[in-house]
């Protein structure tokens, strides 16, 4: 399939290198490529620059939000959560319009310190945003629950015995998204039903910053048992 | 040990009955005893009346907040979240100071509908609401993250192989709680940290309503693998 990744930081790398493997066309989407690919520093996060990521990863290619987006049949929102329906619009509502969105992004608002609050909460979520942005978006939430390396390589933790969620309005969207869910490895993807309901794995990320801090590692999951 | 539970619910019954079981001297604290005791119609939620459920539960007492908070080593608090200061407070500062609270309630609002939101999100969460109200009280967050039947007998659901969460600023507080779960069956208890990280278990909440939904079952739980 082809899919777009938007953002190049922990998560997109996580997606679109394990995309990328299991033989899809992955382009990540940036804001600036050229920008991107001249930045020597690792980020904030420590990471290193995109450009030493891209030449161990040179079946994936790197666009702008609009060109990858365009040419996708199936985009990732890897992005930060402040900036999501910013680079969406960048992005272009044309472009998105009629495919298949999985949102991984979480309204994490860092400036008040750590561990971050919430921007959106409860009666409303980031999902749910995005979904009345972009109207003809399949929008479906899911794998904001897990730290990267867990999303895309379930198997690290126990084995892969955990679950995962998604929510989303579009049945056959959904049924996508667990596809390509279980093509990472994940057993265990349950639907919560609309987008609405993306309301419950976001406001958990406060739950899973207290247990990271707990446990002095993000590799972990919760598991449904039932 | 000598227990007070506030609050005659499903959740005060739950563990008042488990805890007398148990070999502890319980007395369940209501506002209005002879009130509680006349009533003969099912609740809000459809339980039988209480005095139907004491008729059956004979080694546990009935009294009132102060009288129950007064006589107790440890209370636990089993009232709904909208209440539990002003159960507190009629239960009387001085009958808590000093003592053990496990606090259960959740912060639900139904006032929109269902499912409901929280009235305490994110940077503040009623466990420290009720640690600031009453600061000589040691409160500790625990098992408002199941159902009433889980909480108390664990192995009702996968052989109790789940997990249950603490958040509280007294280490040996902490302790004797954790101690009261596994007595319950609990075998893998998670300590959180201080009284704050009861926001986690507290936002979780939102995710634990859509799971409900989800799986038509309340018998269920999370268990923390990594």
């Amino acid at each position: 399939m082809k899919i777009a990744v938007l953002g190049t930081g922990t998560v997109g790398r996580a997606l679109a290198g394990r995309l990328a493997e299991l033989g899809h066309a992955v382009s990540v989407g940036t804001r600036d490529v050229a920008g991107t690919m001249a930045r020597t520093e690792p980020n904030g996060m420590g990471n290193p620059p995109y450009a030493a990521w891209a030449a161990e990863h040179t079946n994936v290619t790197l666009a702008t939000f609009a060109d990858a987006a365009a040419a996708a049949e199936l985009i990732v929102n890897a992005t930060s959560g402040n900036v999501s329906i910013e680079v969406l619009t960048a992005a272009g509502a044309d472009n998105v319009a009629g495919k298949v969105l999985v949102d991984i992004s979480n309204p994490l608002d860092f400036s008040k310190g750590f561990p971050p609050t919430l921007f959106v909460e409860d009666s409303d979520s980031l999902g749910e945003q995005i979904q009345a942005a972009f109207p003809d978006l399949k929008v479906v939430k899911a794998l904001n629950t897990m730290t990267a390396a867990v999303m895309v390589n379930p198997k690290a933790v126990a084995g892969g015995d955990h679950s995962a969620f998604v929510s989303g309005n579009d049945a056959e969207a959904k049924a996508a998204v667990v596809a390509l869910l279980e093509s990472f490895g994940h057993t265990d993807v349950i639907d919560l039903g609309d987008i609405s309901t993306a309301r419950g794995p976001e406001m958990y990320l406060q739950l899973w910053l207290r247990l990271m801090r707990a446990l002095s590692t993000p590799m972990f999951n919760i598991k449904v048992v039932r």
